[in-house]
């Protein structure tokens, strides 16, 4: 008998249906949950991350497409494929980050899940800066500043505004256009939006966001000299080699808290510091939330690059409620047979040979290139 | 208006379709056309190849699941997941390699196909053989020998009947089932096939192959002194770092020529060489097919790794079929929509908020872990 194996796809239709019944919300609250458990409980001897790695091209624009694999030992790999390509907003209107994630069952390399990463990037990528800013910012901070209005921001303003108990939202983007239309795409939090000069957003903030697509060497988008004393700012953009968006003179008075060491030395903000000016990981605050309470008064950093167990923690949360709602299209994506050791037995049921086999095609001989 | 951005999914209903249509022989024949026509004009300036990387572990067995990237520069990234647990087939009755295989677009990230890589690997690495085979053993080669006769085996006698005259197929493995199983498995080919002893095999053939799931240090698996003069060797088997199939000693009088240089120095036969012991590679020999000629009388090895490059090759072979034949699961991966600042418009067609935002969840400040 054939060995069945199944593949689960959650796309565009059944990531709407999904988020119709849990709520946007709930589904934030949830990933901020996870992702908070996640970086407290982690454990390098369980789970096994890697840098993101990939491909870079600068024709026919400035682009990457990185792939972010993560193992949980024993169990399962996520590999997020990602495509960043600033150009496409205008060019194609197609979002800035486009990405899918893939699931396998670690022990036989079976695809288990594969899943639309557009929408949970942007959700983690929120969770992850909520779950930072609620071990390094003041409890009761109520300014929130954006810098870059573009789909990241989107999802900055909505997890910060899960825990925070914000007041204003101060925006400023290079395109007044994407400022102004801001206030729009936001409007479902219900909060005062204000598109206002850079410097404003540096004076008033409480918590700060830079989530640009800066050009390679083109950074800082900050001045840095304006911020409040005890700004947290959540550095979301930087994740590329060359590409940071906070100035080194502001890094260096600042506590500066990676997301993952390895990978921010060499995309992230850390990039411009050496080891010893950088502080804890957010996984050392995590374990030990005293820690970042101690920096109260004195500005901090989030370096948040993005790192593959971010979109483990979203896939999970996604897949969860997929399975128990039913939701996902399934199918047999891998040619399986009642003989694991004949690859063309599945072409093969019930015994008979198929018309692919029967097919009488002379072998070519005398026909060989060479 | 909404971007659309269609994937499409060839699993293994589909495949079984396409190859009832196309004929077996008529694929293989085509992915050795293509694989040679690629490895002759291959250029890095236009093609970008990784090593195979991965995760390994020991429980509940020892294995692997890698990643084979390749880009097309400016047009596509094909990334190939696979998994290689030798436990499975009689542990789980899965092949040990199963896979599946995904094509991107370079300048968006969106994914375009997905399809299973268990069928295509075997095809691939059969027709990979072929390639080589033809480059380097005699043409009149009638004795094809099969150390090892799994899944990979298949493809191997497959491949090489459809370009050599072969007369027999002396087959061994470990296993003495395994060995005698396989005249049933490759019945479609009308070849006379015989369970012989290790000995036999290496003394008859004009062409053998190795393709074993020899353990990490546990190699060689053939003597290699009792080979014919002339005879070339396809060793497939050798894809992990300390696996090896093939004799040192052998390896020094053969003349070796790896798939793929830098990933054979690492997981290969070359694993086991100097530099300059290492004979031409793929590449080298295709442009210049009489550099291989002036070999004969020596015995040669075709190093076989398995690499992005066939991956990408019999991909697109598969799915220029598929499109032209409408096979094919199609639908939006991507969460997309009107505004690509804006990760949640996909959430509201024709303007609407849907329910998954107007449900009123409170901001959690007050329950937030910290």
């Amino acid at each position: 008998m054939a060995v069945m194996l199944s593949t689960r796809v959650l796309g565009e239709q059944e990531l709407r249906r999904l988020v119709g019944i849990v709520g946007l919300h709930a589904l934030m609250d949830e990933t901020i949950a996870a992702l908070g458990r996640t970086v407290t409980e982690f454990d390098p001897s369980h789970t096994e991350l890697r840098k993101r790695d990939g491909f870079q091209y600068q024709h026919p624009h400035p682009g990457v497409l990185e792939w972010m694999p993560v193992m949980k030992v024993g169990r399962q790999v996520v590999v997020k494929l990602v495509g960043y390509n600033p150009a496409n907003v205008e060019g194609l209107g197609l979002p800035t980050i486009l990405s899918s994630i893939s699931l396998y069952d670690v022990n036989t390399g079976h695809l288990r899940a594969l899943c639309d990463g557009t929408f949970p990037t942007a959700l983690r990528t929120g969770a992850a800066s909520a779950v930072a800013s609620r071990l390094l910012a003041r409890p009761d901070s109520e300014v929130l500043g954006l810098v870059g209005c573009g789909a990241q921001a989107v999802t900055q303003a909505h997890a910060l505004s899960r825990l925070f108990p914000l007041k204003r939202v101060l925006v400023y983007d290079r395109r007044p256009e994407t400022a102004r239309g801001f206030a729009r795409r936001v409007d479902f939090l219900g909060l005062e939006v204000e598109a206002v000069r850079l410097e404003d957003v540096e004076r008033e903030a409480d918590i700060l966001c830079t989530a640009t697509s800066v050009e390679v060497g083109a950074g800082p988008v900050l001045s840095g000299t304006r911020l409040k004393s005890h700004v947290h700012i959540n550095a979301v953009g930087s994740d590329l080699p060359g590409k940071t968006e906070l100035p080194l003179e502001f890094l260096r008075r600042a506590v500066v808290c990676p997301d993952y060491l390895p990978q921010a030395l060499v995309e992230g903000e850390c990039q411009q510091l050496q080891p010893g000016d950088i502080g804890p990981t957010l996984f050392e605050l995590a374990r030990d939330p005293t820690q970042g309470r101690q920096y109260h008064g004195r500005p901090t950093v989030f370096d948040s690059t993005g790192f593959a167990l971010e979109d483990q923690v979203v896939l999970e949360v996604l897949l969860e409620h997929a399975q128990s709602l039913g939701i996902g299209r399934t199918f047999q994506l891998e040619s399986l047979a009642d003989d694991p050791r004949d690859p063309y037995s599945f072409l093969r049921p019930e015994g008979l040979l198929p018309e692919a086999i029967r097919i009488d095609a002379p072998p070519q001989v005398s026909a060989c290139e060479s």
